[in-house]
């Protein structure tokens, strides 16, 4: 059901990747799971990350330097795919970065020819928890993180799904997809044109209408060229404080989209998860 | 003269890629350099930084975890290239991963067609760092470590050079290159058939012929898959005994020839260098 591609001794503990079949994508999917050293003789609470545009399973893994802390916490990895895989997979038609493979935006697809495959919130909230589960020495403690359009995904799956995960946080998310062009041309084409459609993958309007808080972080760097006009985290700030939402936001100043500012920050992340996991 | 490609800011300090025309290499050059926070009102010391077998100057920056130490101890990193880049740059005709481009092994070729631009023991012990010394706020303290091929770059170029460098070290180096088939490969088609020639390129062969000591480290994981036919430790370590030089030698159980074996480790190559920085 699984099949292992890798495995690398990494800190003390496990790097490896597989390859199953995903009912819900319908296609073969590669994630990455890191297994600290505590996981040898304990279940241990796991972090789903997810990535951006353009990444796979492998980018947070290889530089994010994430898995030494990870280690010296006792703290599972999990990074899927950021799109469903494959030559039967639709792609856009212009090969662009921001549709279509690489680019699933973590929602389930209602337009075609997106709907067949892309439906990665259900592989992410359901599918692949459910297989990490079963087959690694996890226990039920869940937090989810991400950057940009991973970081929009984690925001809105916290947020979609309250006491599933104990806290979130996103470095650079897209935090309101129906106001920025990344998302507008996304939502057009994964679930049409009728914009309430689109509301119920919006973090923004997400705590509008009143979801449930969870404990949340945000870095974001000042220095971003995508801040301005695709990321606007002074609407996640505006809706959290019109809310009484809890957000913690640091603004950095110098810092870029790259992940070397994911490196510079991703220790108070993990931090940051670990105080609400027991 | 020195074209800037690429900057960064990570972990307090700006990690920038710079373009240049090597006159050693005769062609165009890339390199990469961090400079750690501390390089804004003091100059600092250098670890140069090289690696192995098809890597650029950005696997070790990406990849190693090396910028977070690098910046609390305030050390600059320099990686340069692998070897000379261009279209008039001879490759392997068969496009080979271990000889041509990316696979320069820190020699001066003398062969035809190699010998046009494969100067890379030049490049890195002249020619670079007398850039970054113009250019950049670092003191002329110098460490040099790698992997693998780099390795025995690092090896090699410390040995030969008696009060250049403070210290070296290496990660699973290539640790005879006259003993195993990726050396016998590259120094017949650079340096010709000609095996004493090769000598001066090979670090165990240096020792046995009375290089001057210096604090040397060396850590090899137990289930890199070279490890057996193309490293070969147990050469480095019988000739280091043989000549009473004092060599740091570490197996780690479990851990292969990638970068996650770098990560998990460089923390304690950086403080080691930093012991004998002044």
């Amino acid at each position: 059901m699984l099949e292992n591609i890798s495995s690398n001794k990494v800190f003390g503990g496990w790097h490896k990747q597989y390859r199953h079949r995903s009912t819900v994508l319908n296609c073969d999917m590669r994630f990455a799971i890191y297994l600290p050293p505590l996981a040898n003789s304990q279940s241990v609470p796991v972090l789903y990350w997810l990535s951006g545009l353009t990444c796979t399973d492998e980018n947070f893994m290889q530089k994010a330097g994430a898995l030494r802390i990870a280690a010296e916490l006792g703290m599972a990895l999990v990074c899927p795919d950021t799109s469903p895989r494959g030559d039967a997979v639709a792609d856009a038609e212009d090969g662009a970065y921001d549709l279509g493979l690489g680019a699933g935006y973590y929602l389930n697809a209602t337009q075609a020819p997106w709907s067949s495959h892309y439906r990665m919130y259900d592989y992410v909230v359901s599918e692949l928890p459910a297989l990490i589960e079963q087959h690694f020495p996890v226990n039920e403690q869940r937090a989810i993180a991400g950057h940009s359009m991973g970081g929009h995904g984690a925001l809105t799956i916290a947020l979609k799904n309250p006491g599933r995960y104990v806290s979130a946080s996103a470095f650079s998310p897209i935090c309101h997809p129906l106001a920025c062009p990344w998302g507008q041309k996304a939502f057009t084409a994964y679930l049409g044109d009728d914009r309430e459609q689109w509301k119920q993958y919006d973090a923004v309007e997400l705590i509008k209408s009143g979801a449930a808080p969870l404990p949340m972080k945000v870095d974001q760097g000042e220095s971003d060229p995508f801040l301005a006009e695709q990321l606007l985290p002074e609407t996640l700030i505006a809706a959290a404080k019109q809310m009484q939402f809890d957000l913690d936001y640091q603004l950095h100043a110098g810092y870029d989209h790259s992940y070397y500012f994911i490196a510079s920050f991703i220790e108070t992340h993990l931090r940051f998860h670990q105080q609400h996991f027991q």
